[in-house]
């Protein structure tokens, strides 16, 4: 733990001192300290928990400082968004598989491992800016939400492909359970609290009585998202949403502490997935370079053309904002590799372009937010 | 996750209601949804992984609120106590086991494994009713750190004892180093840290730089407490010590929000390790409560002898707030199960009594601490 750590945040403060965003040193700290360069750490059941939980906190926390109502009111462009951010990728990556001769089931695969949106980079960048009221940070957000609903759709169709038989019925179902958990939440999720906070507060004689509410919330609605078949980090930022209008201040800076303390272990655990001894061979390196500006251009041109209405600065600032895979994609691959849908190979491929975009994102973030001030400065102060 | 957590904190309310601490609540959860009753749970490598770091953090934020100076004052008094509250102890349990026809060995273990304060559960109490610095708090955590450099200097003999040969160069270094690394911390740490603090916060880019260092200080005064032998909660508690002049309130602000989240799974997970179902022998569940009560009054007495100079009602309350032994017995009581040294039913024996000293020990310090006065009030809001 002390290694991951320090050295997660050892990186961190190089890159900030070389004014790069320190979140890409510490996912490079696990690429370093992982199997492709020191081989001193390789992803462990516990790591990974830890990595997990770190997600968890980290939408949690972004969560807290969002007004589902706000979210409500972009829903519509979001969804516009979030469709072509999905529908781009997948056809290009599937695409270039084909050309490159892979089977179809391992073409819609890659395709698949390219929709997902990993909105927690995204959501660490612009909080640490303070920008997370921005207009285009909302889109963003709702977006990713809203688009991780759609990866597990066309999860749930590559899965069933692949096994040979398409099962409807399963997949309206599944539809319906997680489009249904996600705007129920939603939308009635900060109204129900606002009754249910007070009136426990009251009532509650435990230590922290509102951080143990929220904390229970968080663990319920994860569990939950993960029954229906949404990521974990969903039903965690659902939760905080849910909260963002009932607890106190002092709540945000408890949960603030937990991912402070989780983050590096998110971070640099999925640097430590990548193996770039894998990348030996040139032409698996060229197919490992096409499939990362594929993932990188078709998610800016689908968000971006989405986002087009708002004006061209907001439409470059939302296509960036969509662009990290992260562990949405490997989760993917992995399901991918484990059915025999890919090869070890692709696998490689998919999981340095689930890694480089979320290395790639935060600069390009940086450089599309220039000069935009921060709308609630005491949060830079309470969130960097 | 959600289960030994809400659980947890389920009981913690009710017993809050019924004017119990909720500490007694929450271990008796992990009883509960443990293999005694429900088995729905059993201790796992993550569990435990998690429980670990509760206790380090729990330790950790007891530190950051105590300055050493106050601690080194109270040394020499704290050291009588820890030593009577060892020899004891060592002398009742390895007595009543050979009574009770235990070979030699065997009986030793026992012996040591009711040496070891779990000084956790204590510091809890007292933090959340805001008497940490209370002069008999202070001589309990002194107190307890020396006893546990003793407990290691204890179970080092018993070990080598149990495989044949006493190599005491190995012994003297073991304790040489143990008793260097607490002193030199306890001692030069604060300073070391006065310094070392405002200087590299000046000079960090890294968001959160006081607790990021805070943080590393934690794991590495930890790794290298396990290292040298002493358990990880002393280097944790050290850390904190170290910073405790240093740091700003933010950081125990946050500190403080991981102790709440990984607290239940250091409770609950004492109780998982019960297995009640072991006593359905008339014999052995004696055994089980004679043994109990000697490990309640051999602490007791021993430990307020040493501090009878102090008044009566100093000595009952650093009697009792010695009482519980948690997890070090346990661990203990595991070498000797692993090295052959005592048998399963004597391990459920000793498991009991370690966690039934932790049960009885916070209405008891309650008792003992009836009428006295928070020294701090503000602290009992931040900490409860």
């Amino acid at each position: 733990m002390l290694l991951v750590f320090g050295s997660a945040k050892l990186l961190a403060e190089v890159f900030e001192r070389l004014k790069q965003p320190g979140i890409v040193g510490e996912i490079l700290a696990g690429v370093i300290i992982g199997p492709s360069v020191l081989g001193w750490l390789s992803p462990t059941d516990f790591l990974n928990a830890l990595a997990n939980l770190g997600a968890m906190f980290l939408l949690f926390r972004v969560g807290l400082d969002v007004k589902s109502s706000e979210l409500i009111k972009v829903g519509g462009i979001a969804t516009v968004v979030a469709t072509l951010g999905v529908i781009c990728p997948f056809i290009l990556g599937w695409g270039i598989m084909r050309l490159w001769g892979e089977p179809q089931i391992g073409s819609i695969f890659v395709g698949a491992a390219m929709v997902a949106t990993s909105v927690g980079i995204t959501a660490q960048v612009l909080a640490a800016k303070g920008l997370l009221h921005h207009n285009s940070s909302k889109i963003i957000l709702a977006a990713a939400v809203i688009d991780d609903v759609q990866g597990l759709l066309v999860l749930a169709v590559v899965s069933s492909l692949a096994k040979g038989k398409l099962n409807l019925v399963e997949l309206g179902l599944t539809a319906l359970l997680a489009v249904g958990f996600t705007v129920i939440v939603a939308k009635w999720g900060t109204a129900t609290m606002r009754r249910v906070v007070p009136h426990m507060h009251q009532r509650l004689r435990v230590g922290e009585s509102q951080f143990v509410m929220a904390l229970v919330l968080l663990f319920a609605l994860s569990v939950l998202a993960v029954w229906i078949g949404v990521a974990a980090i969903v039903g965690a930022f659902l939760a905080g949403m849910a909260l963002a209008e009932s607890v106190e201040p002092r709540v945000r800076d408890l949960a603030h502490g937990v991912t402070e303390l989780l983050l590096p272990f998110f971070l640099a655990g999925i640097g430590l997935y990548v193996n770039l001894r894998a990348f030996k061979n040139t032409s698996l390196l060229t197919l490992a370079l096409v499939i990362l500006l594929a993932a990188l251009l078709s998610k800016f041109v689908g968000c971006s053309l989405g986002a087009l209405s708002l004006g061209k600065a907001d439409a470059v600032r939302i296509g960036v904002g969509m662009m990290p895979r992260g562990e949405v994609g490997m989760v993917v691959a992995q399901i991918g590799l484990t059915i025999g849908a890919i090869e070890q190979n692709v696998y490689s491929v998919v999981v340095f372009m689930a890694v480089a975009t979320t290395i790639v994102a935060p600069p390009l973030l940086n450089l599309a937010f220039a000069g935009v001030k921060p709308t609630a400065p005491e949060e830079v102060f309470r969130l960097v």
